[in-house]
């Protein structure tokens, strides 16, 4: 399983990935699924991934070998004029590396879905992001839900839903994306440490914060306690219900 | 969709289920889920329902009549000697009536699945709730998580998971229960208002609470206020993440 989030908020971009990846509770591993196209100039990229690792990983080598070697300018994300085309082509590359195990994948009866949260900006254009499914096509995140998850999801939302507002400040932003993922990982042990956060603010073409936050970090353990008791004591200050016994 | 949970603590048992069914986002209804046998002197039983609502209404009727005109008291809740005897009888009928209309709706590919929170106390053993399958089967809920969930688990388990010990007071389980289903309806549409309300204290034999809670009710709409404001304080109480930008 996995869990990762993006907001795409007024002030830029935040991204978070756990880094856990199972088959089956007996082969659990740990696996970047955070990957960065930063140094580029005019244009810098974030990728999350969520699904069939196999899938994924083809995909992000398939964008980054197409970088390093682009024999077709137009299907290299080095040419692509906006977030918008730019997602286009990252559509096409998942899809592509889904399309050519799908069929063996089937027959064994394992998984082979993968979708990708894409977020960055291409110069002249604002930051974006981008939900992209394994079919290739893709939704955009906007300013109405300033957020995307893919994985497991359900956990964490309810604390994004109250707290994230597009104009919600970035490092707050980190804040609650750190307390979603603890309330996912409490509840879901296929979703583990570390987790990996990048923060991108618009028109800098380099990310502000890249980060890997370990199991034994001392900010997290500490937002985690915080948290638990200062929903403890908010508990408390609720009254009691008013419903009264029936006699 | 459907969203209920029980909690069986030290001092008894709460539950709570919400009135939302659904065929298709169109076709949307309030149905009671919470179905409370009482006035039985030596027993008491509550059941809270999700899945296909022929299923469970047709279990609940045949666990009913059952009591009404026991044709054999072994298989009646009246003659059962102890919860661990009445949860055996519940998972029959709920098989049973599973069973009849399983090969008709599975041809049609509608999902036939059922399950129960089944709870109460037998006069003479303590207070118990279980889960009962479609299959007839069950678990017990124990005290190291003691709550049990059924239909749309997700979004509000991580309040339980912080909030819910077996020594937790039962109003304050209430709050919490409450608080659970705020969470869960923000998230999803499927479950909604009005909520059914139960508590039980052991060896009372009569419910405590048997509330319904309508979409207007005070209590509830000032509990969700106050959680979200502190959910915000506390937030902004966090300090900021220490992670240094890259220079």
């Amino acid at each position: 399983m996995t869990y990762c989030v993006g907001l795409a908020l007024r002030g830029g971009l935040v991204m978070l990935a756990d880094t856990r990846t199972n088959a089956g509770v007996d082969s659990v591993s740990c696996y970047r699924k955070l990957h960065l196209f930063d140094n580029l100039g005019d244009r810098i990229f974030a990728f999350a991934s969520a699904g069939n690792l196999s899938v994924t990983q083809s995909a992000i080598e398939i964008l980054r070998e197409g970088m390093a070697n682009p024999d077709d300018n137009s299907q290299s994300l080095n040419g692509a004029a906006s977030m918008f085309r730019a997602a286009q082509i990252v559509g096409r590359a998942l899809h592509k590396a889904r399309s050519e195990i799908e069929p063996e994948l089937k027959a064994d009866n394992i998984s082979f879905d993968a979708t990708l949260l894409f977020g960055g900006q291409v110069r002249g254009g604002p930051i974006k992001l981008f939900m992209i499914y394994g079919t290739g096509n893709f939704i955009e995140c906007g300013p109405d839900t300033p957020f995307l998850q893919i994985g497991e999801c359900k956990y964490g939302k309810p604390i994004l839903d109250r707290a994230v507002r597009y104009d919600t400040d970035l490092l707050e932003a980190v804040k609650v994306g750190l307390i979603s993922f603890d309330s996912t990982m409490r509840s879901n042990l296929a979703v583990g440490m570390p987790i990996d956060l990048i923060v991108l603010r618009p028109d800098r073409f380099a990310f502000e914060l890249r980060q890997r936050i370990e199991a034994d970090d001392d900010y997290f353990s500490r937002l985690s306690d915080h948290w638990s008791t200062a929903l403890k004591n908010a508990l408390s200050d609720i009254p009691a219900p008013p419903y009264k016994p029936i006699s």
